[in-house]
C-alpha cells in the first residue's frame, strides 16, 4: 500500500512539474507575441492553455482515484489536498498567459504596447519566468528556502507593477485611455501570475513543513 | 457511516450557504462603499473578508476530517471535493469584493467612479448579487436549472462590462487616464466575480447531475 502510494504521489507531482513548465513557457511565449505582434505566437499559447486545463483535470482524477483506492490519512492525505490546491493555481496561470495572449491578438497586427512600457512588461515577465521555474523547481525537490524566496520575487512583481502605473499617470502620457486600459488589465495578469506562483509556493511549504504561512 | 457522513455533508453545506451569502452581502456593501465614498461601510468589507477566509479553512479542515474519518467514495467523495471547488471560488468571491472596497478607500473622500459610470456600476452590482444569491440557492436546495441560469446572469455581466469600456472609449471622457485605470480594474472585479460564480455554479451542476459542463 506505502509502496502504491509513492509510486501514486510521484505520478501526481511528475504532472504538477509539467504544468509548471508550460505555463513558464506559455507566459513566456504569450510576452513574446504581446511585444512583438507575433500572431502565430499568440495563437499556440491559447492552444496549449487547452492542454494545459486537461492535465489540471488529469491531476484531479488521478488525486480523487488515490482517494477513493488508498484512503490515505495525515501527511498522506495531506499530500494529495495541496496537489490539488498547486494545481488549481497553476491552471489559473496558464489562463493568465492566454489573456496576455489574446491582449496581443485583439490588436494585432498593432502593438498592445507602446515602446514606454516594453521595459516594465519585459521585466515583469522576467520575475514570472523565475517564479514559474522555482514553482517547478521545489515541486520536483522540495525546498522550503526557495519557495519562500517567491515572495521577495512577489515584491519585485508589485514594484514593477507601481512603476507602470507611475509611466501611464504621467501627465504626458500620449497614447489616449485605450492603451491605458490595456496595460492596466496585461499588469493585473502578470501581478496576478505571481500572485498564484506565491500560492502554490505557500502549499509547498505547507506540505514540507507542515507549517500554514500567513494569508 | 452513512448517517454520519450526511450529518458532515449537512455541515459542509451549511458553511458553503454562509460564505455565499457573505459574499454576497460584501459586494453589496463595497458597492455602497464606492458609490457613496463611505469609509465605514469599505472598512467593514475588509474586516469581513477575514471571516471569510476563516469559513474557507473551516470547510477544508471539515472536508479533511471527512476523508481521513469516513474515506467516500463515489458520489460521497465527489461531494467533498467538489466542496473544496466551490469554496475556492467563494473565498476568490469574497477577495474580489474586498478589492472593490480599497478601491473605494484608496480614493476616499473622493467618489472613485464618476457620475457617468454610476449606472453601469450599480447594474454590474445588481447582476452580481442575483449571481450570489443562486449559488447559496442551489447550495441549499440543489435545482440544476438554477444553476444553468448563472450561465445568462454572466452573459449580462459580459454585456455591462462592455458597455463600461464603451463609456471609457468615448473621445469625450473627461476624466482623465487614472479615473479610467480605476474604472478598468473595478470593471475587472465585477466581471470576476461573475466568472467564480459560473464556476461554483458548474461544481453544483455536476454534483447534481454527474455531468461536468463545458470548461
Amino acid at each position: 500500500m506505502r509502496e502504491e502510494f509513492r509510486a501514486d504521489l510521484h505520478i501526481v507531482a511528475q504532472l504538477l512539474v509539467d504544468m509548471a513548465e508550460s505555463v513558464r513557457a506559455a507566459m513566456g511565449q504569450a510576452t513574446r507575441a504581446l511585444l512583438t505582434a507575433d500572431r502565430t505566437a499568440a495563437e499556440e499559447v491559447i492552444s496549449a492553455d487547452a492542454e494545459i486545463d486537461a492535465t489540471y483535470r488529469q491531476v484531479e482524477e488521478r488525486v480523487c482515484d488515490v482517494l477513493a483506492r488508498q484512503a490515505p490519512v495525515a501527511s498522506d492525505l495531506r499530500a494529495m489536498i495541496t496537489a490539488l490546491h498547486v494545481a488549481a493555481d497553476l491552471e489559473r496561470m496558464g489562463d493568465l498567459a492566454d489573456h496576455v495572449a489574446k491582449t496581443a491578438l485583439r490588436r494585432h497586427p498593432s502593438p498592445a504596447v507602446p515602446a514606454e512600457l516594453r521595459a516594465v512588461f519585459t521585466d515583469m515577465s522576467g520575475v514570472a519566468d523565475r517564479m514559474a521555474g522555482k514553482i517547478g523547481s521545489v515541486l520536483a525537490k522540495p525546498d522550503a528556502e526557495v519557495a519562500a524566496e517567491l515572495d521577495r520575487d512577489d515584491d519585485a512583481m508589485d514594484d514593477l507593477h507601481r512603476s507602470l502605473f507611475a509611466v501611464l499617470l504621467r501627465d504626458d502620457w500620449p497614447y489616449g485611455v485605450e492603451t491605458a486600459i490595456d496595460a492596466t488589465l496585461l499588469g493585473r495578469f502578470y501581478e496576478r501570475f505571481a500572485d498564484h506562483a506565491v500560492n502554490a509556493g505557500e502549499h509547498v511549504i505547507y506540505l514540507i513543513t507542515g507549517q500554514p504561512t500567513d494569508q
